[in-house]
């Protein structure tokens, strides 16, 4: 322990290791996921494409992308002892709880027995979880038993939105879907990613890796941020209120979720995205004032300051015109996180040592124990 | 970003954090708890005085000992959907696994509402483990639902005998336990807890902070070396086979598992305290050729790699003498370091800030998406 190094607080700008599959803020904005500009993936492809790229390297042609979905939609089955379960959940438990546990459980159903099935149990998840939340949420919340396959959307983002709603969803509804879980889909070093990067250098299974990845998106600091900015754009009742508060809010140091980013300096890229789409579906709906709540927040934040939405922000109003319940954004955000988490598994394995860093110790000094009586 | 500095893989010796819990391997030897040395705790205490001083920084005096006891024991019974649940995970499965997926299920029936709460949960989970992998593994393995409550055992360690084995244990087998879990208890930023860490940074609950936690442990470099390492005794049939074939494997570059470590340099200071109490097993049992085995590989180890035992290594045989299925072995490590997970929850909690690193790019540069037709 002669190498110890002095560290910023959180590791924050310490390198932990290499990473061929993205690049988060280079110059202090920018997102690209090996190689290709996030916005160039969220104009030009499907989510279901980007996956592949993350996953195994290189987009996809028409004939592997054909066979990859329809591989994927072979693996929407859920088996019985985890519908089992998914009814024995209560509707209080938070919806990203749920996730944790089916993961887990879908990997003593169907365990990795060895790293060569880890693409096979990655789909496996990416096909499954839009199935496994809205049977949960259906069930616990309408006592509906929902079929999970027999449905006719071929791309995740659709298919998450038809289970839910039990129709096919709009053009438009689709294509949100899919640049949502496009935008989702990987972000380097996050913390979720790097808890199933150390979980995966322990050589544990990939179940293991995304059932611990999952925890931590579920924190209010990450990926339950999307819910929070909702919660507050849902306090108030228009765009001038908000104005209003939000000085306040900031004064008395309350933290306004999604705004601001660990890495990002100047822009967070995924917010013009979905922001655009957040604007198409208040036009859709005839009704702008989330989204002009949401747009007055955004600019008071910048001015007073200087604080840019990142990618959970525009998502919050973005769900909200889609109907979806504030609760199932989290997890929404696990449905594209999961093809991330899996080619930092693979990366891991690929090249790996066991993740283990120092503390620096602040507690008392060596001294005995004393016998019970005497204490 | 310009603050990145070059990091030694695996976070090696660099600091990602403060704590006050525990010190391992100062002058590359030695482990303390709060102050206190391995030896004198091992010596000195019982596991519920060590999970207490962990949890809540001080040795409790006999009544504070005796009224933890009586609320761990009152929090043994398992709700019935956690039973559930585990009557339908097979028997093939992992233990480890099992128990990654009761604690997440727990966490959904019994969430940790807010913060305050913490202690609780944690006392939950050290309370139910033993009830929850017994019940699963003797009746997937036995056919039996055992009763987890109406047991005499107060102690865990004896605790979970008793439910393995139906019968109060020895006085020397209980003394094993309490010390095997004591020896467990704690252990700084090993991956594990610091993948708990890193979950709780993010401001999420703590069942998955011990979810996480316990699907790193599973990986064979991590906790899952005590089963590996008996499987590698197992494997010879006396202690000149071993002493001929370890040299072999180590010219294939075959992992010993069991076997040096990350942080300590010349010693574990675990590895003499289970090793004494594997002896005394050794000679209770009136059979000393598991030992002997062990014993044999350790000297060929020290002699030609000049590698010492971690403490996994003797807690194999321990365990084996005592009984304990070889696949129960992690699970019983998990049984101890859920206090030091705990314990490290609330450190990361009480002055908190998002664990997020950076990572340097091996990737290709920027490139542009081309039509699928083009691919």
């Amino acid at each position: 322990m002669t190498d110890k190094k002095p560290s910023s607080e959180g590791l924050r700008g310490q390198v932990a290791g290499k990473t061929a599959i993205c690049t988060v803020g280079k110059a202090g904005k920018g997102l690209t996921y090996r190689g290709y500009g996030i916005e160039d993936l969220a104009r030009n492809t499907q989510f279901e494409e980007v996956a592949y790229l993350i996953m195994y390297g290189h987009l996809p042609n028409a004939s592997e992308l054909k066979l990859y979905q329809e591989k994927l939609r072979a693996m929407r089955v859920l088996p019985q002892p985890l519908i089992d379960t998914l009814e024995r959940i209560p509707k209080e438990t938070h919806p990203m709880e749920v996730m944790r546990t089916a993961c887990s459980l879908l990997g003593n159903l169907e365990p990795e027995k060895e790293f060569s099935q880890q693409h096979e149990a990655a789909n496996r998840l990416l096909a499954s979880f839009p199935g496994i939340i809205c049977y949960w949420y259906r069930y616990s919340h309408e006592g509906v038993r929902i079929s999970v396959t027999n449905r006719e959307s071929d791309n995740l983002g659709a298919y998450f939105l038809e289970l839910l709603f039990d129709k096919v969803p709009s053009e438009l509804h689709s294509r949100v879907m899919n640049v949502s879980f496009i935008l989702y889909a990987e972000h380097e070093f996050n913390a979720s990613t790097f808890t199933a990067r150390i979980c995966a250098s322990t050589l544990s299974d990939i179940y293991s890796c995304i059932t611990s990845a999952i925890g931590s998106l579920r924190g209010p600091l990450h990926g339950g941020a999307n819910e929070e900015a909702m919660d507050m754009i849902d306090s108030f009742d228009s765009p001038q209120e908000a104005v209003e508060a939000i000085p306040k809010m900031i004064a008395e140091k309350k933290k306004i979720m999604g705004f601001g980013h660990a890495v990002y300096r100047k822009s967070d890229p995924r917010s013009a995205i979905i922001k655009t789409y957040a604007r198409q579906l208040a036009d859709e709906a005839g009704s702008s004032e989330i989204y002009d709540i949401a747009e007055a927040i955004e600019e008071v934040m910048w001015s007073t300051k200087e604080l840019f939405p990142n990618a959970d922000f525009f998502h919050a109003p973005a769900y909200k015109y889609m109907g979806l319940p504030t609760k199932l954004f989290t997890p929404l955000f696990v449905c594209g996180r999961t093809a991330g988490w899996a080619a930092h598994v693979f990366e891991q394995r690929s090249d790996n040592r066991i993740i283990r860093p120092a503390a620096e110790y602040t507690g008392p000094d060596l001294r005995k124990v004393k016998p019970i009586g005497e204490r």
